[in-house]
């Protein structure tokens, strides 16, 4: 089994993981395969990404913006946050 | 033109604004109205409430968040925003 | 229990519902309680809506789009059903 | 300027553009590039995807669920469709 050193590691093998997904996507278009399995699938690579950038959001708050808090640069910091979040649904 | 006197009331005063918008689409249902019409109107409350809660998480990270980052509690103040931001999608 | 008698009274019913959750949500910010309390509580009333307009939703498809499909007015129906769809997000 | 002969080579096309973003985000995260950066590149491939799959969808409206429907199968072919759009938001 594959064990990332660090989160870096850990987030660069996630995202690998969804490219093979999505080639697998493209296979599935070009040999005409049903829609819906290929919906299915693709949701699939979609909720991948989105769990990695979950994480990669959280590395980013444990670190970058908890020093910038500390250092009182809160203001820019919250504003960089919400820029991401706002693109988000629900 | 109502002008909310601080952050607490301008968010009271989006909810209510929400909650009389989904009185209007019960209306609808009630009424009978056409399905579309009816789904637009709703997905539209679901924005107003998307776009208030983004303000109270602003809010949030702003205060409470920040003072908890400040006085060295990261971890637990970053674990309660996760929870809130892996129930968002994209 | 609310047994409803057809699913015009089921969507009624589900929407007074998220109605009486979000004046919750709304005395809660009223007391000025926790920020975090307040945003699960607000991500349930709109999981609750999402809900409901699924519902819309699918009886749109079954009823009044099936029916148009059938007719021949494919095109409209479809561009009708795409414009929800587009607004949703992953 | 390429394009595109039909609508299967549409979406291929377009989902290769997408992963060619995707290799992109890769190599930033292996850059250590700004968390920041990377997921709002990251946002922009998450929304290739939904607009691509939206195209696909669209596809299999307009011609496997409308044929079934029109054929009498109407259950089975919504039953699909709702099983695609419950994973959606809003």
């Amino acid at each position: 089994m594959y064990k990332p050193k660090n989160l870096q590691d850990r987030i660069t093998h996630r995202l690998k993981i969804s490219l093979g997904h999505l080639e697998k996507v493209i296979t599935m278009v070009e040999n005409q395969e049903y829609c819906i399995d290929i919906l299915h699938q693709l949701q699939a690579v979609q909720e991948g990404l989105k769990s990695t950038g979950n994480l990669v959001l959280e590395n980013h708050l444990k670190t970058c913006a908890s020093d910038a808090i500390k250092k009182g640069e809160t203001k820019k910091a919250i504003a960089e946050i919400m820029q991401i979040l706002e693109k988000k649904n629900i």
